[in-house]
């Protein structure tokens, strides 16, 4: 059940379902017992809820989980909905996936059937030397592809989820592949291969918590964003392969630029076509998710005044 | 031949080919007779001519036609070539289109089959009203279909040249289905429609000679603008059909927004889905053509300062 | 008696008087009553009321109708002035509008007043294909006519009150008659057309309250804004009257250009004297008032930090 | 006759005039003898003259005069008029005003019946201490009010030519008198005493020429533009008369906000009333000025590209 | 002690200290009798307080001071803070700085020191017209020169405390001297002048209090900023010791272009060599003193969003 | 001789010195011999020079040198001053360098007293890993420290000579030395190490020619510029010393941030405290360096119009 539909039940309502745990902390009750303090969520709402007397062992499954199995009780604080937590158990690994996607925290498609379709692109690119570049930054280099499949695209701009960041990226991918079927005087091996490593560096700009959601921004995130980030692990990658001097200094040059103009991150305007497409393509990707999940905030016919695109969006009034 | 490589040959050279009249002028030689002076030029290339003792019925042969096939001897003026026209006669139609082409002034693909893919795409359109209006615009309304299909999509910046505004079109459409098949939740009859209509201003906006080809802009077009004047023709059509009012509302929207920003001459930013893709599909187009055309002008692995986009291109140093 | 004003006065006190029913609500009370819970407001100020056992009869009334003749007591709430309502009754229309005029809701001079004037000023226009015009919108639109003498200017900004659009709309004109009598050189029929018509799309893009008041942007208002709307309806009037096409083509350039800059919404900056003044023009008016109405709310001598003109206004020490 | 005129005529026509000495030199000639080459204007063409065996007491002439009355005969040297002084004289000093008036190099209105009017506009001032002010500074202070009268408006953009600063600050003036009449909430005597004091450090600001046309910038006037210049003028007059402070801060106040922003030269925006109407006004008559001018230029229905405005101005196609 | 260490003491704790009196009101209890309500404030903190019985000869000392040396008792309201006064004394002028400095609202070298080291560097300017112009402000001004003293260097952005202003002016003067040792091109003098006038017009501007504390802004300094101030009190001070025109006239462009740019404030940019150095100096003072406070708010190793530099600063994890 | 006072000397004036060889190409005369026709210069003079009948033996002399001692004679053509040359030697390399210098085309500090001045304060950095770091790149990496010795510091901006990123590196490095004996709060071997390395990455990203003078950018450096090309190099040679990760990140975020703003060329603001001083101290030498030149080019007491600078730099008019 979604929490936002809680207070449509009277006081004494069961719920029970897989929740992530916002906040939790053993406190002492009036009693002189220890209760689990703590706030349950789903992606868009957060209810406090209660555990008298937790058992200890209970205590441990809150601190090392950021999603738990929950039966509890509704109840009502001043109008406010506050739940009375009667257990908790540990979920399937299947089942937090399951739950985390139903609540909008995972990306919509399964995260190994998106890895398992950009190997295949991979597998697919012509050019030998970039196909080994892609190779061992994506499939080889084992503690940085499962960081890249799990992590999400933004803290909040868009595809702001677990395996967000998979899923643009394939996005800008496929794009840029179906965009080379209708013309042939782009060079395809170049404007795929940017298009796979151009938010590499996301994965260590973005701090994540437990669950794998951004909450925030690294250290390094901070001081040299992304995009420099991106530019330092491809220049590494280039290194070990050995790939052709040209090739490489493109390939960094679409990262540099692919943010379009100086105001908007990317110290140098795109110089050749591969570069700008780029561009285009990246923000195809990312407005089409960001656009969309504005517009479901508003009303059929309405708009919603959407703080991170800096306008009001409208949503069609027919679906 | 092209006109830039008249000079690898030596005076006396005899050329024939089908070129542009530039300018041309009848005046008197220190003879006392008439001669024709004029400018011949392919698309990248202009050179002076002389038509000595010029037949007076050759003289409306030029003054009614932008191309003629001429017969020529080189010479050379102070190390400039200049030609000496021998005979010129009027190309047939087809011959015109298809020199036209060879010479970078009109799409390379031929108009007549880019009309009909164009109508085929208006056929699958499937709601009624926006197959209706679109319909109305680019089949029924005889005079502005044929205006559309040879004029030029800009006077310099992007498939500047005869048939160049149907071929951008059909590409922003084209892009526009394309990604469409990816993404389900795209209104997609409201982004064709509107990736259709996005620049039919430019038709009332761009003056064209003779041949067609954009020499500068029009009273209305300078005071108004191709956006204005594209909402006007819209509105127009939208009630020759009875458009329902919010597609015809979208409609305009698209065209209004589509240039993305202020400063880049939309007043307002695209407030939906389909607006917002509609901008960075037709860039994709516009972009594509533009950079590929300005890396030609560099040398392979060397830089071209284009003036339009205000940077140095980089074109790649294989093919 | 102004609402700012109630403080001043003890428990108990009676007031009377026209004002502005800015929410109503019928709730029942803990004695299982019908009570009506409302807020009363002239243009500064905002009070709560109940209207406790309010007869069924007259709940259609506060539903009905915008301002209200009202009978109450004051009270205190934690310090907070309350009102408890004894009765309502229907005000008359001229009543009405005096009180709105009292209240600063609707604007200073007589609507009737400035409306004659408006057609004077369009009676006395030389040029006969502008005075045709000008007449057919203002004039034979009855429903246009009607709506635009009514309209605020603005929903915040300037002549923000009903009639404020007719204000504002006479003051710009009758500033360019003015201007025109010392200056020959300036195409006077042109620049008062111009000025009459340029923010008449405003009517379709404010959306007002029951009583007149501006309280948002239509849909069509937040996608196309006044100036598009504008235009659309300045070339369907056109088309009415057959208007020479120069004329209409330079109508249509003063109201695109007249916010002065990208920046500021128009797409083109003025390009010819007429349309140039108009910008300026405009900004007298609006400035004058939004200026004087900002200046009011600081102390003489002293400032008031405007939102909406984004700096400090200050406000002479002397009268 | 207009120098522009001068080549419709054939070799050998004599002309007579009034004409600016754009540049004297003596040189000698190829027979030893001395001879006098120069450039003649008028304010928008320039002709080379050559003045053979130039006397030795006609030189002094060219050298102490800005304009001299001219009889010359035509030549061409490649196609390019060419004048052979034959005799020259000193012109009546009303014939050099009519002559420069007459050649666009002065305002249009006598100096004398426009510096009649600021008098009396002056007198006209309710305030005493503005009105001493006033005067002491345009009436009392002989030295400086001698330059005020003749100083040019601008080198470029508007009102340059002689008398072209005293022309416009009264049309500042008189368009803030009549803005006044319609509006009793403006301070009258600050807006007016604003308007006539807006442009005084111009005259610190603006080199002259010989005649009074400005010619470039005073080391001063680059380095601290005439708006901080005209502060510290009007400090020291206010000083003079002892004004009240506050009315002499707002005057300040006025003269450092007119240009409206910081981008146009204002390090503060206009903060009262009277401060932003003032920066309205001026733009009234400079672009009133500078935009005719400019249309001039262009063909009737034609455009002009005017630098000093960056864009293409348009001309009505009747008048 | 400082008072956001007070709650880690319990109810009854007894403090003593000399502290800030933020607001002080005499009101009357619910026994009748008159008691002190006030806020006691260091820097970074506030806590109410109360006053029971005040003697009436005690008001006085709160009204007419600014810190006072207060004995008063802890006790908690709510969780939070509230003092109960016991008794007040007037602290010796000696204390009230030391205190001022320890609570961070006093420049921290004592201020006669830093006054002593201005007068030095004065005396040792070598250009006698300079001499005696800086002498002649900052020596024998005695109403200036107590006023710049003590004056606060900004309201928040950097040296916000009392003798702010002189050890800002006197680390930028340092600077100049510093850097020319080095460049034997720069006009030392000039520098040396301009680095000490600099922000003189800032004693107008800034509004301070009792204690001398910046408050806000003045009504001259909101109207004019404290660059038009400073050329205004620069230039009465030039004439005073009838400086040569052209020093004088660039030490006026070094305060008017110190700011660098229009947006920030110079309607001017610099243009010659020490006018330019004059404001990176500037900013070097400026921005250490803001860094390093701002820096101090973060965690070691983490950081702190900085309003006033509108971006994340971050402080080094190690000292 | 300075080339630019060539023209105070009559035909057939003899000189004598070494040049700078712009331009060289052999080409054969009317009577059917081989001369060598060349452009010979000094930093801010360019004259066209003939050699005739030139020895085969000199041809080689010209193609691989680009500084030469030349005897020639003066001669004029159309009043241009043009050279014969009679003879040619290769100077020798201590000679070069002298003549560089007093030509303006190298730094005038000696490059080997700099370059052990650099090593002297590397020696005195007090933290280990810093020290290693600066060792490795500016003394261990041999084939760097000497590329970096004789660069230029820009094509056209500042420090544009033969080793001007020496002297520019050196100078804001004594500068940080100098800032922070006056600052204890400042990192100062973090500050020391960021002014080191700030624009190392300007040896790959400008192109010189064979004497060592930047001729534009090369294909790394128009594609990544300076900033990210040092990132880059630091990554790297931070590997190599093992520096622990929170000071490498903080050297790296310098390097990115050190232009200050985006339109600057700097993604990121500066975010701490030596990041943000380093940008001014890097405008200190740069600006230095820049004024003094630009003014040079102006009369004493007048003004010179610099382009890279976009403002009339004022040259005082005493010295």
């Amino acid at each position: 059940m979604k929490l936002g539909e809680l207070v449509k039940n009277p006081k004494g309502f069961k719920i029970t379902g897989i929740y992530r745990i916002s906040r939790f902390e053993v406190k002492t009750a009036r009693n002189g017992k220890a209760y689990g303090d703590c706030l349950i969520s789903d992606h868009s709402f957060e209810v406090p809820a209660k555990y008298w007397d937790i058992p200890t062992e209970r205590v441990a499954l809150f601190q090392k989980n950021g999603v738990l199995r929950i039966d509890a009780t509704l109840d009502y604080f001043k109008d406010s909905p506050q739940l009375t937590i009667e257990s908790v158990f540990l979920p399937l690994p299947a089942e937090v996936d399951q739950s985390l996607s139903s609540l909008g925290m995972m990306a919509p498609r399964p995260i190994d059937d998106m890895y398992v379709e950009l190997k295949s692109i991979i597998a697919n690119v012509g050019h030998e030397g970039l196909r080994k570049l892609l190779t061992g930054i994506f499939v080889d280099d084992r503690q940085f592809a499962e960081k890249f499949k799990r992590h999400p695209g933004a803290v909040k701009n868009h595809h702001a989820y677990i395996g967000g960041l998979l899923e643009h990226t394939l996005e800008v991918a496929v794009g840029a592949l179906d965009y080379c079927k209708r013309n042939d005087k782009i060079k395809r091996d170049i404007l795929l291969a940017a298009a796979l490593v151009h938010d590499i560096g996301k994965v260590r700009e973005i701090e994540v918590d437990m669950l794998g959601m951004g909450i925030g921004f690294t250290r390094e995130g901070k001081l040299l964003r992304h995009i420099s980030l991106g530019l330092e692990m491809l220049e590494s990658a280039c290194q070990s392969v050995g790939l052709e001097a040209e090739i490489s200094l493109m390939l960094k040059h679409c990262i540099l630029s692919h943010h379009g103009q100086a105001e908007w991150g990317s110290p140098v305007e795109p110089m050749f076509l591969e570069a700008e497409l780029l561009h285009y393509l990246d923000n195809l990707s990312a407005k089409t998710e960001q656009f969309y999940r504005e517009a479901e905030r508003a009303e059929p016919g309405g708009f919603n005044k959407s703080a991170t695109l800096r306008r009001e969006i409208y949503r069609p009034g027919w679906e």
